[in-house]
């Protein structure tokens, strides 16, 4: 069996922001390869109740959440500007990565829009904002921003953030090895890859 | 500045169980002396809009939950059965807990406590099962209990609960660290002991 990892992340979510800047490096010593997989949380958060981030519907939640992520930026060695606006729309972003999911530039893309929505408080609901990471990556701006506003790329995200559903996933980020383990939680993710790599025998 | 770290646990909760089972031996290496802050989690869900754990409330959180305990017990070789019921009502076990918050034996019957509870599919919401466990431990059960049950006990509780809310605690195992950080889940319980045993320069 080849060893991947479903990578499922959403550009809105804090805690994504620190597994799409580590996930990198980490799955390259585990011998693991990263399958990008972009959905959104709107629509998993809907079906569970929540009309909005349950960060923000729960207070103390959210309180300790900012908390909780400034300390671990500062031990991973990761920038980190609590955004001015939370959560913002990654919409536009996943629609983009979705695109770039099997090309070589989606590692870079993806790190790129969490810094600017976790680093640099730039909104990244703002298509200027896309384009200039795009622009920046050498890539043909225009074009992939006008296709990832077509319908067969929209309903492609529909089914991908549908698909997670399914499959049990209920937050961000969350992981899924080849034999369908799910693992949820940027603290979960050594675990996942070393699942990856080493399958426990059943 | 002592070396001393708040432990804020529920005997009902299932992280709980695996930070009680594992805070000992870590807390000694890393020169930490415990307070052991048993409380309760149903009013501080029920200030959340929460009638019953959210475990229960949203599926797919609880379905992974369990997953994950398993997983997690068998990695740090705790021993680990889906209790038949949960969230079981860990009310007296708290008030004896804290009676004895601060006696040698606090230690030995929280982690009886818990064992009776996940691994061992008992009731501990039954009087019998405390007994039994104080009973196995030397202690006076009958007057422990016959204490649990007095006013002031259960005011203590009430306050303690009270003070858990009003520290930012909405979920459990929680910890705070003399300089008042929070930290929240079986996942912290190293790093919030590391943050005790050496406060970062503010």
């Amino acid at each position: 069996m080849n060893k991947t990892l479903e990578f499922w992340f959403e550009f809105a979510s804090s805690y994504s922001y620190l597994s799409v800047m580590r996930i990198g490096p980490l799955a390259r010593d585990a011998g693991v390869e990263v399958r990008w997989r972009p959905f959104l949380l709107g629509p998993v958060f809907l079906s569970l109740g929540w009309n909005d981030s349950p960060f923000n519907i729960y207070p103390p939640k959210g309180r300790y959440m900012w908390r909780d992520l400034a300390r671990l930026a500062q031990g991973y060695g990761l920038p980190f500007r609590m955004p001015s606006r939370f959560p913002r729309s990654g919409l536009l972003a996943a629609r983009v990565a979705l695109l770039g999911a099997g090309e070589p530039w989606i590692g870079d893309f993806a790190r790129g829009v969490m810094r600017a929505n976790f680093a640099d408080d730039q909104d990244i609901a703002d298509p200027g904002v896309i384009r200039g990471l795009l622009d920046g990556l050498g890539l043909p701006a225009d074009a992939l921003i006008s296709q990832a506003g077509q319908a067969d790329t929209k309903l492609a995200l529909q089914r991908q953030t549908a698909e997670a559903g399914e499959l049990g996933i209920f937050g961000a980020p969350s992981f899924i090895t080849p034999d369908g383990e799910l693992f949820w939680g940027n603290d979960r993710l050594e675990d996942a890859l070393a699942w990856a790599a080493n399958p426990p025998a059943a």
